[in-house]
């Protein structure tokens, strides 16, 4: 299978590298709009060809497939074109600008029958693969939170805020292991750099049942924080992906009230036991996805991170920054083609 | 000095024992409306009369000063017969359930030349005063952020919420720490264990300029996080009182945009300079905070925290009640007494 | 019953809490030579009469059990002279500067039918009562080595050197751990500050078969290092004493060879497996340690840090000294009471 | 400047790598036993030739410098091959398995003029650099120990022991940051998995002062720690590489004793100031070191870790298998070619 890839910034390398050392694939061609960057694209791998120009992929018969690494407002019209041209894509996160976007081009990838697939890289994760399997086992009990740090002194971005750029892995991650579907979005945030471009936010999700899901992105903090808490009525999980092998915690710890008469009468259980840290496959997450993609594409497979789930993002994302621009109110989420469609996908 | 204690519940013991072993000071009777604690009290302390009945020590001519560490919803009225009774009043946090019970407490002590102090013990920490310096040097330059996580598996409270009971800590630290008045507060929040009492909630506050705070507080975390990021435009903070030693870290980093034409061109320049963690006065707090309190009675001095100080507190938590009340929605802070005050207590 | 303390220093407020808490216990009188350190317990336990003479203790005929927390060249004549007046012993480790002096009370306490009990706090934990049964189930497997560090910025000693001081912990817990008993003892150490007191030291024991044991002890370290590895064939522990909760992790983690011919053909199988951290018993270890007396001289039962394992403590630390003086050679560990009271006890 | 890479298993790929991308050098072949690792490498740099017989880089006349990758004990026969055929050497630590095998190579680059360099990669890292930097403006005072603990679950190695393995990296760190020459060296090690093969094992380096160095070096812990301590009268340093940024903390704490009049009345001094975390060149260190062999050959350089700092650790290793072998005797070490070159170097 041959592959073409465009943008070679920031995580085009990390492609780049995961592609040409999967099985099957050849990466034919790399572009960036930087001669730099491609020098250093050519440098590393001397039999990938470089251009400037991404048509020389898109207009490529022998090209099969399209990976985009390039701003998030080039997304919707490259895997456009791509798509029409008869080539799978496998398209940075967050998907697309737009719900309306998203739409359009997982419409699209349908009636060609071609494979659209977003790179949430951490649901590829060992850590959130084993978490998926801890919920789905009912190891967790009715879930009661999820909070999510996601902090660090940049990198800095110009195109998106730091909701689209940070919040968007943790709602991967948050979509992907919760079953239950948010019902409306309220987001708070301040810029201080560039003005109108947040950089510190905080975005809270609201669910049908008492479930509450919090979000905090920053690109001004001093450390690095990458942290899911996630409680639930029988035991609750810390993801700490700083940790080097311990990432995933399983605390058996909860909080019951027993009985109650009256506030001074009240009491309450507390259950403190053991501490769980299951083996996680340490594999690089972006390499199984590659492998995800190419097994899609060959074997006709709906991606564990489709479009559809890439839609599911930008519709938060969206909603989000529709609450920002509102002094933080509530925005309800419309339902429609992710509700229908992520249950066919399960 | 003789002083009265009711209450001897979960913070009582702390506050006896420092109490008792404060110079000056001679606990002559404690309160509790449980016999067991007051066994407990009297076998720790054989010195200390124990009474089931608060009029013991607030009819007692003898005593000067009470201290109150009872349930919230009684510091209004244990407070003010206290203070009719011409005695000297330390309460818990936080100090009353409504403002205009605290605003009363304040005239009263006032009218009767009274001291009135709130424990507001985390701003008496070595931790807290260190960082107080530091900003007040201006080494943090602009002030861009506060940031709060205090999230535990309990105590669990009946009579306040989680918000109520651990925010008051963080705003307590907030308002001694930043010189910005907040203007709105929002707060969001989850019930789980007693119905219509929150124990995972997220607070913001909204201030005129870009500055902003926010707050997670949780009882029902698996772990145990204390920790406040606070960012500025030169120098940021990690307060993290887990920390044995270096709870206080500055760390000299920050980024800037040093020109900007186009978002291709942006030139973002990150400083990553040297991490520092000055030495922190590792005296118990509460300690400290008692022989303010006997300095504060016996030098007319305005308490660090006092009534104005324990109002600015209430008014946040009195707005945030009310936003969570109203599905999240920002609630303006009413000025008045405490801005004048805090300006004269400086 | 009644009890005397002798000894108000670093150690000795803390017995003093701990006895005066136990139930079934009187804390009579506490001796210190110090009339500040008098004072000082005073003030805080006005029940207690205080002394400046040991023998207000030692011959009072009301009191039955005596406690030692004074410096350790005085333990043998003050155990001594109590057990000859008829009371049981509670010593501060180390036990006594000498096997000989170690020898003589456990002798003098089995003829009189006195209860002598060393203070070995860390067995009385719930984290090494914890590991003693995960070793005792076998689920490490055959012993590999033990590995402790123990190291801070001081306190520091005048009457003992670092290894009599910080390394009589760690001994009394691998004694307490470890089936299998020491052959020989190397140690090598270096002052620093007062001439002739080692304050940086590493001891090593020696084993018949491959276990090999390992202690750093350090009053000069800029920071508090407590921590053991103990590895075994199929298990291995970590206890870090400085974490709050986890203080134990038992890691699923191995390595094997599977076959072997020559060096290149040689497979080593490495089996990383979950980590466990058992829930641990909170409670105080010397209140539990208290508890532990008075049951053991009203029910005649040995107690678990019976002067025959002060003994064992001694006899090591002895050699290590040996040891030291002789540029580290391994001096071989005597057998006698030791060997022989040991298996007795179990 | 043509290179030949010799050995593409466990550190190859990072050598390769780096080769690769260092300015001025082309990686003309790369030399393997392994068809497997050949065509690994073939399909990452498709530019560079792979080969089975290190023949064919040592007579290549293209080839001007030859790096080694290769078990140790094939280390003097490829090196001085290499250095006959008048190619530079950079080789893998520990340089050589013996004094007298070091001592050869050091010679014969001496009259070939060529440049032999041993990869002590540590020493470049920007943690050992800064270090190198705090200790020679006297920021610690006098130097009173270096404690460090290199552990981990594997790698593996079947041609050396632990202490040939891990403490060479320690011994390198050591070598270069403190001027003092260890005068003597014991060691105390155990094997559990293959007979000879000692996988535990403990270095005490004496020095003719009371400075002392130690050494923890373990194939089988659970956990991965790598810590130096390093104590001076002044400050001390925690250099810890598992840190992702803080890798080094400068701590202006230390201890002295004020007066002493017997051991009662001696006042001990603890200065318990600031914590300093200097900011550390986060560049690749295998990167600097390779820039460094082809600056020190383009500009006859001796290299920072040329053969007479290889020799020194190769000396210190071969004592310690003495002493090994001899019940951790001490082993005097001899001087020699280390001590008067070691000063021409500085």
């Amino acid at each position: 299978m041959k592959v073409g890839l465009i943008g070679y910034g920031y995580w085009g390398p990390n492609l780049l590298r995961n592609l040409h050392e999967t099985n099957g694939v050849e990466v034919k061609r790399c572009v960036d709009l930087s001669p730099e960057r491609r020098t250093a694209a050519s440098k590393r791998y001397p039999s990938v060809e470089v251009s400037g120009d991404a048509d020389e992929i898109l207009s490529d018969p022998q090209i099969d497939a399209v990976v985009l690494a390039t701003p998030v407002f080039t997304h919707h019209a490259l895997a456009k074109r791509a798509l029409q041209a008869g080539k799978h894509v496998f398209v940075e996160k967050p998907m697309t600008r737009t719900v309306e976007e998203a739409e359009e081009l997982i419409g699209l990838a349908e009636r060609k029958g071609l494979t659209l697939m977003v790179d949430h890289t951490f649901i590829y994760t060992g850590a959130v693969r084993r978490m998926k399997e801890i919920i789905e086992a009912g190891d967790l009990g009715e879930l009661y939170y999820f909070d999510s740090v996601r902090v660090n002194l940049g990198p800095w971005r110009h195109d998106i805020d730091v909701i689209w750029d940070l919040a968007a892995h943790d709602l991967s991650i948050l979509t992907y292991l919760v079953p239950d579907k948010p019902q409306s979005v309220s987001a708070e945030g301040s810029d201080h750099i560039e003005p109108g471009l947040v950089d510190v936010a905080y975005l809270t999700l609201h669910f049908a049942n008492n479930f509450i899901a919090n979000f905090h992105v920053n690109w001004l903090s001093p450390v690095k924080v990458r942290q899911n808490l996630i409680g639930g009525s029988r035991r609750m999980v810390v993801y700490d992906d700083m940790e080097l092998t311990e990432k995933v915690r399983v605390y058996d710890r909860g909080i019951q009230v027993k009985s109650q008469e009256g506030i001074y009468k009240a009491l309450v259980d507390y259950r403190m036991g053991d501490v769980w840290s299951p083996k996680i496959d340490m594999r690089e997450a972006l390499s199984l996805e590659c492998e995800h993609f190419v097994d899609c594409i060959r074997n006709s497979k709906v991606p564990r991170s489709d479009g559809v789930a890439g839609l599911a993002v930008v519709r938060i994302l969206e909603a989000a920054s529709i609450s920002l621009a509102n002094n933080g109110a509530r925005v309800v989420l419309s339902r429609g083609l992710q509700s229908d469609a992520s249950s066919a996908r399960s």
